[in-house]
């Protein structure tokens, strides 16, 4: 039953193909997006791919329906502080509001973190809001500062 | 006046040989950071410098001292929300103690803030505690969410 959830709802990286899956059309469900062209999608995937391991995506695919119902990424940021250390960041996690309550949000969620720890980050952060601060909690997370961000006019 | 107070105090981009100029000590004074050799030191500034706009480091050096005594830095995200969408991430800001009350903690914010501007990002954001929120506030930021954070046992 555990390995059966397990390969059903396995976390792998982000392909090309899972454009076509429906992947952006999640991501409109956490923040403004509109629709992505292939060339801008193929073009940004390849910027990302190109930088390897220092930025992942992760995605989960529903067998039956075909749909991308679950992503986060996580990408690591080179500091000089901690001993030249590094710091693992992750963002933009979201789960198919149809697809919630089967866990899939702190299977994204531990894929990302595991990536962080096995190539050496010393700590894994994220920002989100109130009503997440509890799933966060749940994942390993502690509440540590403020998130203060500024808006450009331009967009 | 003004003028001289900005020459003085300008920000310019980390150069290699900072390291000789107390960078890493400034960097001390914000969190743990033993001494880093100089072949490390190298390393990670070239990594850094490979990736050019994407990860830049601001630094005030005092004329009269010969020491850097601000820094601070901002690496771009980008992602496939907000249309492809870039994300300026402001990291590790400092003013050397003996420095504080010359507003250069204003001056490398906005360095780095013009700079993800300048290049496209949709927003800037950064984490910070309590006590340093009123700062951001009047570098025109606003507070938006929670900082989360796992640190890993192995650091």
């Amino acid at each position: 039953m555990e390995n059966s959830e397990e390969q059903k709802y396995g976390v792998r990286k982000l392909e090309i193909s899972d454009k076509s899956k429906g992947f952006i059309e999640l991501l409109q469900q956490l923040s403004v997006c509109d629709s992505v062209s292939d060339r801008d999608f193929e073009d940004r995937f390849r910027e990302l791919s190109a930088v390897g391991d220092d930025h992942v995506i992760g995605v989960i695919e529903d067998e039956a329906s075909g749909k991308i119902i679950a992503t986060g990424s996580v990408f690591i940021e080179k500091k000089f502080l901690r001993n030249c250390g590094k710091v693992g960041h992750i963002e933009d996690v979201v789960v198919d509001s149809s697809a919630r309550g089967k866990h899939l949000g702190k299977r994204i969620v531990s894929f990302l973190t595991e990536h962080a720890r096995s190539i050496g980050c010393y700590k894994v952060i994220l920002d989100c809001s109130l009503e997440n601060k509890a799933f966060y909690e749940k994942c390993g997370f502690q509440h540590k500062s403020l998130q203060m961000a500024m808006y450009f006019a331009h967009h």
